[in-house]
């Protein structure tokens, strides 16, 4: 089995990444610290998983959550049903919850745990390669505001967290592909080498060879969890993950939350940044041009919506976590291999890439 | 001007405590890093103080949400409120919010704090005597449940706690004396000295003194902020501060939120716990009288709504955020000035003091 350790002293935790971990022979008990566990899941990845998660915790007192599948169900109505649900069975602060589905089962779930009379353990188990690459690792907790995505949440640490390779088996192609938005990101971003390990090896991912989707899972993993360690609360360094964000979530909220997959806004954010970058001659052309090309393999949109205008881009840009005294902060790629925090790209240098 | 430090490592913080805060020579300023302010408060509390705090903050740019008075608004809905006027305010995470009012304002903004996307800072200017004694020192925040009193919040420390003395002359003496039930109770838990404190100089407070005031809230804070820097998350010697608070809740819990104020319930609860000491053989009769003594001098209720039957004590006892495997966790005292945290009370026990 595979595992590594996201480094934050009194918080620090294992990540474990193999085949088959929602087994009977699951390292998840070692991290339950009384018999009391509620599972919150969604009515999607219930039926697929739910029963042999609840076999592990055969001598538990579980109590299950589902909710609907769904950006839109990363809501606060969500998180009141979530406190809600937990004060009727009485569950106490030595509770775990415990999060079996994708990002926004994750976050969500991360949230609730945070806040849950101020706090109780919680355990990820992603079941989407986008929630396994990302979301899953690092803290970052948040449900969904109509006015901005991930708005309301908290920087909360799982106890651990359970990759098992096995449940990418069942998640629709579209989503895989989302998921790989989050993926080549990495490369982007901070590792040529990465990039061109993926270029290399894509047909074998697409083909979901398991020995490379262990790899590439495991390689973005330790990426996030280094840079997690070096700015846990996002400070720095760790705004570079936020690369293919701020022009994503811009999507995400004006078309709608789960209209476009989080990786697909993702996607195409990324490619607006690239294009940005070589517009302010930051980027070659041949590096957008290899950016866009493996994305565009995974099937993944290239270009935002038509129905979106500059001024909806601007709106729910203005409102971006990362910005300071009103000035938009846009993560662009340099190289590939290399990104850097721009507090002074002008709202003229943003329309040409709209 | 008196202050001093809750040490917290990189979450130090300081409380400064002097007549007159609230005036152009605060030293609020030094503590709010961009231009960008959002204060909460109230209906009662803003016609009294809010146009002292904005003359203060003349150079920066403010908004200010007021919600109704009383222990009702210290829910989901406000904190919900709250978040959307700061993200339609387009406000940053740079941004500061200021807590302008008692416990309930206090709590609700430090929890909107703690989650506007995922932490921005905050300040506490508590202007009641249990928010500047207790509430507004050691980062609980919370907003409560239905089906519990701060049952959803975190843990999360303001940047700086401003008392101002001056405050107390608007106070309801109701609302006073409710504070005054939390300052007995530093005195009942762990320091005998400062009870016999309160003892002697009961008619000076009463009478408003407030040099006298002025000491006895620098005690409390300091006792206070000594506790949490020993143990800031509540994992063992902070539950002692829960003295009188899990019947407290209870009776809260049970007769709706703002019926009894927070100290009445805290005054009443402590009684019960001395009476179950005493009975347990735990403290002599002598010094339970002392402590009814000290807390009807307050004016303060020593008994239990008669409505309330054991069935309803115990229905929200159970749900105390103390609780360990299900076991009713109480805080009782062993002498005045010294208690000890409790996991082995029966149901039978507790029904003698009800």
């Amino acid at each position: 089995m595979a595992s590594l350790t996201v480094a934050l002293a009194e918080r620090s935790y294992p990540i474990y990444i193999e085949a088959g971990l929602l087994s009977l022979n699951s390292p998840l008990l070692t991290h339950i610290k009384s018999k009391r566990v509620c599972i919150v899941t969604n009515d999607v990845v219930a039926p697929l998983y739910l029963s042999q998660l609840q076999a592990i915790l055969n001598d538990y007192k579980v109590d299950v959550i589902i909710i609907k599948d769904g950006e839109a169900e990363k809501s606060l109505a969500n998180f009141e049903k979530i406190m809600a649900h937990m004060l009727t069975k009485n569950h106490g602060r030595d509770s775990t919850l415990i999060a079996l589905g994708g990002g926004v089962i994750g976050d969500l779930t991360g949230f609730a745990a945070a806040c849950y009379q101020r706090g109780v353990d919680f355990i990820q188990i992603p079941t989407t390669l986008l929630s396994q690459v990302d979301s899953s690792v690092g803290g970052k907790t948040a449900v969904n505001h109509p006015l901005g995505k991930n708005m309301i949440g908290a920087f909360y640490q799982p106890k651990a967290v359970l990759i098992d390779i096995n449940s990418l088996t069942s998640l629709p192609v579209r989503e895989f592909n989302a998921g790989m938005a989050e993926v080549i990101k990495y490369g982007i971003l901070g590792d040529a080498v990465f990039f061109n390990w993926l270029e290399t090896n894509k047909q074998a991912i697409k083909a979901g060879d398991r020995e490379i989707l262990k790899q590439m899972i495991l390689h973005c993993c330790q990426q996030k969890a280094d840079t997690v360690a070096q700015d846990e609360k996002e400070s720095g360094v760790r705004a570079l993950l936020n690369l293919g964000h701020t022009f994503g979530h811009a999507i995400e909220a004006e078309m709608g939350y789960g209209v476009w997959l989080h990786g697909e806004a993702v996607a195409t954010g990324m490619v607006q940044a690239a294009q940005l970058a070589k517009h302010l001659g930051l980027l070659s052309a041949s590096d957008v041009e290899k950016i866009i090309t493996l994305i565009e393999y995974f099937d993944l949109p290239i270009k935002p919506p038509e129905s979106m205008t500059f001024a909806d881009f601007i709106k729910h840009m203005s409102r971006d976590k990362k910005n300071v005294d009103g000035q938009i902060r846009l993560i662009i790629p340099t190289a590939i291999g290399q990104s850097d925090i721009f507090d002074n790209i002008t709202f003229a240098q943003i329309q040409q890439v709209i």
